[in-house]
C-alpha cells in the first residue's frame, strides 16, 4: 500500500489524453541554445513577473487565492428555513486534511461565542473527587495529535429517498478530516477515579440546546479526548472553541462542542439526541438506538457530480474512504457500473478513523460509464450498495447511508449523480 | 514510539500541581443527586447558554475565534525595510500541522496575483520532447498527498551571532508544516524524456524576481513535486498559487514558487541564490555550496520564551523535531541546561521529513532551570550545541543553524532565550 506507484506499464500520459500546444516542440528546439539562466523567450512574460508583488503580509492570518473564491462551505440545497450547518467542498479537496476554513459545520442552536477565560468543565456524578477545570488547567495535562474523520450521522441522508445532490459536496459534504489535539478522558479520570458501576458518561454543551449525549464509559477510555485544537491552532469557534469532546469513528454529533460537563451514571439518560433524534428507524416500525459508529464508505471526489471531462485519455480517479470501525484495508474501483473492480492505491499514511486518500488510473474512452468506489475496513465490514443498505430500514429511515455512490459519465463528459 | 504513553506512574496530574476551585468538592457531592440531564445548578450557566448562537454560514470560508486574534503570522524584530516574509507562531500551535493561515512567507520581489488559467509550466533544455503544460494538463497527472516540513535555510540565523528573538516565533518561526498535493516531477520526465548527460535541472518562478535555482535531477527523480494543494486546498497566493516546486528536507528557497520553468542541463547554473545567496561562510574564508538538505533540528514550543509558569508542579513539555534528511529516530529533553537528558515520546505519524511533535511529563519544583531539547535523525545526525555548530564556520555565517535551542525557567517561573 504504497502511495507511491509504479507507473512503468502507464507511461506515456500525455500521448493517451493531453493535448500540447500546437507547434510547440518545434519551438522549443529551437530555442534550447538560449544562454543559461535566460528567460525562456518562447514563453510570454506575464504581467506579474515585470512588477513587483505585494509586500505586505498577506494578511497575518492568510486567507486562499482570490481566485478559489467558490470553494467555500455551502448550506444544503434547498437551504433549510433554520440555518443549522454547511458542508465541505469535498470535490475541490486533495489528500485527506480538511482546511480549518473548509470544516464542515453542524450546530442545533447556533455557534456560542465562548470567551475562553470564563468557560469550566465539570466532571462529576459517580466520581470519587468531582472536578472543575478551566482551560488553563486542561491545557496542562498530557496531550495526543491524532489525525481523525469527523461525519455527520445524517451525512448523505436526502440520497437515501433519492438522487437530491448535484456534487460531491451536496451529498456527502458533512465530513471532515483534521489533526485533533487534546487531553485523553481516560488520563482526566483518572484524577476523578470513577466509581463502581458507572458504565454510562452524559456530556452536555454550553451551546444554547445545551447539546447532550450518552456515552459508553469504555469509548470515553478508550480514546475520547478533549480537544482544544484543530490542524495546529486552536478549535474554531463553530467546531466548540474553547473545548469540545472527540469521539473518534463515532457519530458527529455525540462529540459534544462547547463541552461544560461530563457527569458518570450507570444508565444512559436517554436525552432528546438519542430518542427523537439520531436512531435508526427499520422496515419493522423498531429503531435502533446507540448506533454510534460511522460505518465503511468511499467516495469519489474527482472527478465527480458537475464536473466535465473535455476530452478522452488518462484521468486518475481519486476519492476518500473511511471507517468509523477501524482502518480501511482495500478499495475497489469500477468505471462500469459495478460489473467488473479494481483494487486503488492508499496513499500513505493509512491511519485508523481518518480519511484516507486513494488513487486508481483510468482511460476514459469517449463512452458513457458509471463510476463507483467501495471501501473494506478492518471490522471485515464492505461499503453496501444502496439496495442492500435499504432493504431492512424503514422509508423513512435518516442516519448512517454508507451505500456506493455512482457517479454516470456521459459520452459528452457531464458527470451526474447516478443514484 | 507509541503517541499513548503509560501515565501509570504518573498519576495525579491535579494533585501535584493543579488547583481545584476550593470547597467544589463538597458542592459537587451534594448535587449528584441531580435529575437526570438537569442543568448542572453548581455551574453558572454562562450567557452564551442562554441564547441563540450565531445561525449564518460563519463564514462560507471559516476564520478563527476571535479571542485568538494575536495567534497571527508576524515579522522579524526589528522589522526589515523591505518586507519579505513572516513568521509562524509555533508557541501556539499543537500537532504536526501548520493551518494554512499561519503558514510562513518568505519572497524575493513580493506575492504575484497569478491567474492559474493564464499560468503555464514549461520543460525544456536537455530533454527529447519540451512541454508546455497549463494547470488543467498538470492536475491530470497521477498525484500524491504528503506531509512535509518546509523551512528557510535563514531560520534562526539571527541566533548565530547572539541572543536575538523572544518567542519561538521570532527565533524559529521560518517553520511550517503541511500536507503538500502534486504530481511527482519523475512522472513529467516521463512524457517529456531525459537526455544523457542532464544531470542538473533550473527551476524559475513567475515573480518579480524571477528566483531561479539549480536542483540535482537525483532529487528531481527522487521524490520532487509538481505541488498545486497544500492542506487539502489549493495553493495559498504566498505559497506558490497556483504552482510551486516542492522538494522534501531541502532549503525552503528552493522550492521555487510560482513555477514557471524547468531547464535540464549538465551543469548547474550558478544563479545568485545559489552564488552571493544561500552559501555558507566557513571560519577558513571558503563558502559551502548547494548544502541542500536542512539538518536535523528541534525546539520545545511548550513552555517557551515569553511564557511563564504560574505555579510549581506537573508540565507536559512539547515541541517539534525535523530532518531534512530522514526520519526522526530520538528526541531527548534536558530540564537542568544540558547536564543529564531523557527521551521523549514521539508522537506517531513519525513520517520522513515532515515535523514531529514530542512530549515530555515534567514536574517543575521552583527552582531556575534550562530546558533543551536535542534531535537524533535517520542519517545518523545529532543536533549540535551551538558551540559545536560554529567550530568551524565564519562569524558571518548566515544559513543553517540547526543548534539547540535553550530556554532559561526562572525561579518566577518566567522563560527566556538561553542563548
Amino acid at each position: 500500500m504504497s502511495g507511491q506507484r509504479d507507473f512503468s506499464n502507464r507511461r506515456n500520459f500525455l500521448k493517451n489524453s493531453i493535448a500540447i500546444t500546437a507547434g510547440v516542440g518545434a519551438t522549443l528546439t529551437a530555442k534550447t541554445s538560449l544562454a543559461q539562466n535566460t528567460k525562456a523567450e518562447f514563453l510570454e512574460v506575464d504581467p506579474w513577473t515585470k512588477t513587483q508583488g505585494s509586500t505586505f503580509i498577506n494578511p497575518p492570518y492568510g486567507l486562499p487565492s482570490r481566485y478559489e473564491k467558490s470553494v467555500v462551505r455551502v448550506l444544503p440545497s434547498p437551504a433549510p428555513t433554520f440555518l443549522t450547518g454547511s458542508r465541505t467542498p469535498l470535490q475541490n479537496l486533495h489528500g485527506i486534511i480538511t482546511p480549518n476554513g473548509l470544516v464542515f459545520e453542524r450546530h442545533h442552536a447556533g455557534v456560542p461565542d465562548i470567551n475562553p477565560d470564563h468557560h469550566q468543565l465539570v466532571i462529576h456524578g459517580m466520581v470519587d473527587k468531582p472536578l472543575i477545570l478551566t482551560m488553563e488547567d486542561i491545557v496542562r495535562f498530557p496531550s495526543e495529535s491524532r489525525i481523525y474523520f469527523l461525519e455527520c450521522s445524517g451525512n448523505s441522508a436526502a440520497e437515501l429517498k433519492k438522487a437530491s445532490g448535484k456534487t460531491a459536496q451536496e451529498i456527502h459534504g458533512l465530513l471532515s478530516c483534521c489533526e485533533w489535539t487534546g487531553v485523553r478522558l481516560s488520563t482526566i479520570f483518572q484524577e476523578s477515579g470513577i466509581q463502581p458501576g458507572a458504565l454510562w458518561a452524559l456530556a452536555e454543551g454550553a451551546d444554547g440546546a445545551a447539546m447532550t449525549r450518552s456515552i459508553p464509559m469504555k469509548k470515553m477510555m478508550d480514546d475520547a479526548l478533549l480537544v482544544y485544537a484543530q490542524n495546529g491552532e486552536m478549535l474554531r469557534a463553530e467546531q466548540g472553541y474553547p473545548l469540545r469532546l472527540f469521539l473518534p469513528g463515532y457519530e458527529g454529533n455525540m462529540s459534544i462542542k462547547w463541552l461544560r460537563r461530563i457527569k458518570l451514571g450507570a444508565e444512559p439518560w436517554q436525552t432528546r439526541e438519542e430518542t427523537s433524534a439520531y436512531t435508526d428507524l427499520r422496515a419493522d416500525g423498531k429503531a435502533l438506538q446507540f448506533t454510534f459508529a460511522m460505518d465503511v464508505k468511499s467516495v469519489i471526489t474527482q472527478p465527480s457530480g458537475m464536473m466535465k471531462l473535455k476530452s478522452k485519455g488518462f484521468y486518475e480517479i481519486s476519492g476518500i474512504a473511511w471507517s468509523g470501525k477501524g482502518g480501511i484495508k482495500k478499495v475497489e474501483v469500477s468505471t462500469n457500473g459495478g460489473k467488473s473492480w479494481d483494487v486503488a492505491t492508499l496513499q500513505e499514511p493509512v491511519l485508523d478513523k481518518s480519511l484516507v486518500r486513494f488513487r486508481y488510473p483510468w482511460i476514459w474512452d469517449g463512452t458513457p460509464g458509471v463510476l463507483m468506489s467501495r471501501a473494506f475496513d478492518s471490522n471485515g465490514d464492505i461499503q453496501p450498495s444502496m439496495e442492500a443498505l435499504l432493504k431492512d430500514k424503514s422509508p423513512n429511515t435518516f442516519y448512517h447511508n454508507n451505500a456506493i455512490q455512482p457517479w454516470r459519465v456521459a459520452a459528452s463528459g457531464e458527470i451526474t449523480n447516478g443514484r
